[in-house]
């Protein structure tokens, strides 16, 4: 939960005077992203989102951010469309940080995972993936196979204060998926961190998917092996083979998966744990221990991690191919 | 800043489900008050505020709160309006909370203020005092006189670990504050916490009032000491009598004060910086130096106690009778 600006009632007036939205009738902070600060602003037209970048933000980024969302929107995906101002940019400042105004999803994401919101899941994904394929921007995946080593050796000497024996575990890990991670799958943009909070639902029907802010250009099969980590593991730890066949049939309605990209997504499941342990871990180390803030547990994901890496192949996930 | 309760989609479809007001479409936290978790909630019909009430509301208050802006919504006043339940209760329990659904109200609260806001400020409060009179509900001060020396004997040993002498001043002016507080002024209900974050304006128009979980029977000249304090001061401690006469003379259109309350008002002022005071120190007091919470700053109002003990008479703040 975050607002970590506080922006004034002038700042917001003068702000929406660049747009062509209407009167501002109410503005309210609101506690969703660990990122940025996001304000729920409602005119007498609409319903907008602004967010205004904090510091974890790469400002260079954040065009390619705004132009993916517009064009994913403009061609169907359920999406925040960035609103251009009078003056045609999507970007400006507000209060010393680089802001914009996105449209309104209406939706609530789901706090227990069911095979039909797999399923939803699946098919957006695959038209993201789809649709990615005509956008010309591009983004290096910044927490990538060659961002996990440099993240590790900062927190090696304290990875064992969290769990005995984790560091050492971690230093295999890593040279397993250098040694391992594939070369050849077909690439594109990703989303990147499709956790179920970025996934909005109106019932059982998906309604949108937000958060853009870590999509990049990588395999699009490591999209599913991030989301199987995410959405198909129950809270006692336990794989939820339903879940994944649900995500990965709807997914291969609209875009099927090679053979290479089958056979891979065991290390790539364990590159996603690897990935998400290792921000975790770093946010563990980091945060103060009497912070406000919810920090993520990073030894769900090194539970996820040793489930993938004890298994054999593809098939004795249960996932038929 | 605060959402301290997390409410599942669930858990909102269930609530939702007792009310007549449409489907869910949207509920998100809100950064916005430091007591109870908020959450605007967004349905097919309207808008909605959604509280969770937190430890620090007694329960069995809450009746009383949830009728008086019901009384005040239905006689004219701009505030929310309790939404009822198919089964005729405002109020029902969520997450193992009590909870209510009020009006979402529209406006903007002012960050920085003028005489014009301290006018509209005047002329709602006045209404607020009179509308009070035809409420039968009743509920003592409990930040109040009586509270008080209770309260900074609590702080008493700590209070020069924030300011050298701090205690011993206090002490003193408990001291003149029980000696010379008033005991026949005009009575009724008042909002008590009438700062510019409960006061809604869309332009220069006040929109309405919110969170009246301080509200209660106390003088009605007191909800004026304390906006006094809350609204006419600057940033740099000097007191704006311009201001102080827009707000008094705009609640003198509706309702005159008695000469016993106009002569009243020093003491009155020095009794709510008091007020606020201890429990800011309180609070500064008991808060964790890394918790990420807005500590509000005690000698702010130390600095506005201090003004207001200096002067012999309300004269001295060249506000005319």
């Amino acid at each position: 939960m975050a607002v970590y600006t506080e922006v004034s009632d002038e700042d917001i007036e003068a702000f929406v005077a660049y747009y062509d939205i209407g009167q501002v009738t109410s503005c309210k902070g609101i506690a969703e992203g660990v990122e940025n600060s996001n304000y729920l602003l409602q005119t007498s037209q609409a319903s907008f989102i602004l967010t205004l970048y904090e510091k974890r933000v790469n400002p260079d980024d954040l065009p390619f951010f705004l132009n993916l969302m517009e064009h994913l929107a403009a061609h169907g995906l359920r999406c925040p469309t960035p609103v251009r101002g009078r003056d045609g940019s999507a970007l400006r400042a507000l209060c010393g940080r680089p802001a914009a105004l996105v449209s309104f999803l209406s939706g609530l994401w789901p706090r227990r995972i069911s095979v039909s919101h797999c399923s939803g899941l699946g098919q957006a994904m695959a038209q993201l993936h789809m649709l990615g394929q005509s956008f010309t921007g591009t983004r290096a995946n910044t927490l990538g196979l060659r961002a996990w080593r440099p993240l590790f050796v900062t927190e090696a000497d304290r990875a064992d204060d969290v769990k005995p024996g984790l560091s050492a575990a971690l230093a295999a890990e890593l040279d397993f998926l250098e040694a391992h991670w594939p070369t050849d799958l077909p690439r594109g943009i990703i989303h990147a961190d499709l956790f179920p909070d970025n996934v909005f639902f109106t019932g059982d029907r998906l309604s949108g998917l937000i958060d853009f802010y870590f999509a990049c250009s990588d395999f699009l099969a490591f999209d599913i092996a991030i989301c199987l980590n995410a959405w198909c593991f129950e809270s006692d730890g336990s794989f939820n083979v339903t879940k994944a066949r649900a995500l990965l049939s709807s997914y291969q309605q609209s875009r099927k998966l090679s053979d290479d990209e089958y056979d891979a997504l065991v290390v790539l499941a364990r590159g996603a744990a690897m990935r998400f342990l290792l921000t975790r871990l770093y946010d563990w180390l980091n945060t103060p221990a009497g912070a406000m803030v919810n920090r993520k547990d990073p030894l769900e994901y090194e539970r996820k991690l040793r489930f993938h890496a004890q298994l054999g192949s593809v098939a004795d996930y249960g996932l038929a191919r």
